[in-house]
């Protein structure tokens, strides 16, 4: 099989990340690449690394011709750009897979709310897969609209998740300190990503009124069952890619061993290829260029000295997750989420 | 006054950044440069920026030779190293400036087991002031040892005492999630140090097991007069130099604002002239090279949606502070304490 | 005395550097900042790490009013731009230091070649005093109106000068191959210099056809007292600041020695405060944030197995400078420049 | 096929992208990892990124074991130690691709001279080819033991031997300014190599006394057939991985146009699937994790204004060249190397 994958908003970097996997993909290639520019003569006069690799014209975002050379189609694009395309592919008979956020709060009441924009697409709203294959896959295998997950939300889901299934900590009073590369920002050049702003720097920025909390919560919602609560607290890391998210929660009481929270680590991803369930703390660096996503756990005393008996002092839950967000965090995860809803191993095209 | 300073132990980071304050400072300059090393002929050779500014041979370390050409004594060195020479420095009438961490413990039986030693001047231990000016400013005027804090424990305290004093957080359950830059861990190169290992890389260490945990718990108790308890997890950040906490607490009940929050830190500092007390968010780009302590702090609930009534979901106070690891972390400190000591304005230069 | 000094220009980066120079000055002070921009409250919502430090607000760029408050205007205002103000601060009585390329160029017709742009002050053009104190000390002392040399120019005539004073190299065929951090590029986001795009990478860009080219020549030709040829050819180093140029030249014949160069560097700066003349090969990390300008130089042959007797290879000058371009490239320069025009020691407030 | 590989040195960087290459090899595969340290359980320990991935633990350097489990051996040591191995490996019936620097200098003497060590193999350095493909393919594929050729000559003989060939450049004076990345220079921890001390600095070092430079020459000597000189001047880049080489050489003659440079290099690369020849200025980011090398060549007046008329001023050659120095500089040479070695296409497994 050679699925034939058409990019919509093909000068994002999320873009440039698909392309990427997508030239070295067993069977998926690049046939389409619809871009909303006046003119795109190369893909490779944007991206000079694509030079002999990949060297294509952009073509109008014309559903018919799209539908004509594709069988996918992949939203780089940004919200609600996402949902002016998405009907019309998906009319045209494309399967679609939205890297944007459109398609991911399943409430288009609470959506409007977060993204300050009526959501105009309500029908295929209800639809969408939420594209995070250690979860769903088995919708993700039928869906014809994928929502691929938020960077901060899969790295925060799959770090959280196992536990709450197993009812090993609290649902709320979680907190999640988020740190992200600046590609995560996006390709427009803005100031606070203008290199001499963001080189030597380290700063918090929307401490609990970032949109990616909702979809945190969401996501381990609908896992659990029953209402999560989790702090959301990103940061702007001096690096090109990856995310480590270092997350604190309550045991739920106190009989928790750390043992037994590796073991819902170790049982939840037993078939997942991507997951690394590990002791050693995890580093951004040995995930970069990966779909993997890293995870380590520990149990402490919130408090006291080192190594000492800290009995009386209440403990923690800290878990450790690191992806890399324009792998496992956007573009690797949606070639994930191709493979699937083609039949795939879902590893295909990854590493 | 020309305050005459001696530095034990000059070819380290804080030496070097306390040489290059104190070539600035109206009034002090430095004397002496005592080394262990065999050999030192120019402090130029190891620190070539100090070429025509600063070209002093190291000298060894002989108490009373460095006593008739000093004042001071600042004590750039390893702990262990500290404690072998503090007592023979102040035995030769010198008054001592300790940068280690072997004099910032009160408890000697706690020193050995946090630091693995036994502590071998326990006299000057029950004596030494532990240098924070912020809160003891009156003890350091009359110090003959000072004990300077530590780099994250400088950062954490000035986040969290004003709070504490005014009960408007609870003294348990306080996270402090921290991240430094690579001078944080010293001149000697290392692997995780090595720049093609530290560069693009981000991870946790230590977490819940790590020493300066000891020393904040200490510190706060000290101030707030019982109990405190405080979890602390540091990251090693991709950048030279530079410190930002973000901290997670309790309020102490339904009633706490934010802007009682900020009374309690603008109340605490209105003297202080290093604590930048502001809306904005801290950068540790916006404190480097300088001695300040950027402090900034939110009153959110602990999930729910963004701008949403979350009514019924906890609330958490979000400290975050920024401070330059190697001048409020270090050198600018102990120039801070020495001011105080001498009588001069603290602020003398420091910037 | 304290000079009254005003900004024009103040949310660029040079303008930062001088503010933040200014502020330790001993005997000047900010007293005007005049800006383009509609509002400007306070310059520390810009640059927030002048909070508490420089809390002043932008005021219009109003000749008179800038005549009655200060006694010296810094232009950071881009090319073309500074030539609309430098007549109207010169007629209300203001001495001038313009940072931009305008009064640069002694012919207004290169100039318009060069830039572009037709030359609209040619009377003040033809009585600026290009600023490179090392070299025209005497004539900047009198100056009502300086152009601060650009930051390449800078560490090239610094490197090449002397050497040609003494007739120790060949006035052609001279090769700069120069890096420069990104705050060279300016404060405004583009996409080149998008923290993304520039982290992580190096390349060159506009090899022989810069405009620091015909600077550089004017500059050497100047001193020389003939012409003068260069071939300029910048990259961009993914640093914040710091300029390293490699010199390449051809001995004037077989004679010369090292010696002779080390010499001629050594007698040329002497009496020069900020150029440090060392055998140790340059590194901007030994400059930064400093005004000085380190430079050595090598005699070697071109070409042949190292340390072997490479008799009848021709053999070439390489010398290495070293500056900060935000210091010595730029507002360092400038605050020297104003130091020398009003009788101040050139050190004064630098470093 | 399936190639298989043992890798002797296997904790170094070069073996660290050796393996990662040949993890997506299509028909290789490592199966010895042979190191001289007393135990290394598992590779993993050392690389966390191949958890899950390559998870294999070091064996002895047994020439017979490894022979019976391999077919090729990459020696990954330091220069010296691979010779003690090679002759062992070649013995026992293994192809053998050296990465140091042992097998590259083909005159035993001038080996002892350059690295001052003299030569212990020299039956099989006389035996040795270089393993440069785009020149050497045809020996390359009888060869047993090919010497890897080093990241800078890779850069440096790829951007000048097509305009020595042709005779459209002086085969002296030729200037090689280049700059690496850190990883180039190994990856024991070192003070230079220090995070704090190699971040945001940028100097030169070995200036015209490097190693390389006698190894770029031989290249060009054997490539030309006559006496090449070229003058090579490294210098140490604050990234992880990339080599720029800005290269200026003599036009043969007046006569010279770019065309004709750009038309040696199209026919010389014609069939070289890892060269790109573009008018575009190459970037090291734009090679980054790939086998390519990027050149352009621009032909300029070696001075005078930009644009300008500039007759009389002699005009210099500038080829940029880059490449990742781990890959096409290191280890994806190797295995392109290995591909030819084998009879498989030269791209196989390389990107």
């Amino acid at each position: 099989m050679n699925i034939r994958c058409a990019i919509v908003g093909p000068t994002s970097y999320t873009a440039l990340y698909l392309i990427e996997i997508l030239l070295h993909h067993p069977s998926a290639k690049v046939t389409y690449l619809a871009t909303q520019r006046e003119a795109l003569p190369n893909i490779a006069d944007e991206f000079p690394q694509f030079r002999a690799r990949c060297e294509m014209a952009g073509q109008p975002i014309d559903p018919a011709a799209i539908a004509a050379a594709a069988d996918v189609a992949f939203l780089c694009l940004p919200h609600v750009a996402s949902m002016q395309y998405a009907p019309k592919l998906l009319d045209a008979g494309l399967r679609v897979i939205d890297l944007s956020a459109d398609y991911r709060l399943r409430d288009a009441a609470q959506y409007a709310r977060v993204y300050g924009h009526a959501h105009e697409d309500v029908a295929n709203l209800a639809a969408a897969v939420y594209g995070l294959p250690e979860f769903f896959a088995e919708q993700i295998k039928d869906a014809d609209l994928v929502a691929n997950p938020g960077c901060y939300p899969t790295a925060a889901a799959l770090g959280i998740a196992p536990l709450l299934q197993r009812s090993l900590v609290k649902p709320t009073g979680i907190i999640i300190n988020a740190t992200s590369g600046v590609t995560g920002a996006g390709r427009s050049p803005k100031q606070p990503f203008h290199f001499p702003e963001a080189n030597e720097a380290f700063s918090p920025y929307a401490p609990g009124i970032h949109r990616h909390q909702t979809e945190i919560e969401q996501t381990l919602r609908t896992i659990k069952g029953s209402p999560v609560n989790v702090l959301f607290v990103p940061h702007l890391l001096p690096v090109d890619r990856g995310i480590l998210e270092s997350i604190y929660l309550d045991p739920a009481d106190d009989d928790v061993t750390e043992a037994e929270l590796y073991e819902a680590f170790h049982d939840a991803y037993a078939e997942a290829p991507f997951v690394r369930v590990r002791k050693e703390l995890p580093n951004i660096k040995w995930v970069r260029d990966s779909n993997y996503c890293d995870i380590a756990v520990r149990l402490v005393h919130a408090g006291g000295e080192p190594g000492a008996d800290n009995d009386g002092i209440a403990r923690k839950v800290i878990v450790f997750t690191a992806e890399d967000n324009m792998i496992k965090g956007a573009s690797g995860q949606a070639v994930q989420n191709m493979n699937l809803m083609f039949g795939l191993d879902q590893t295909a095209g990854l590493k």
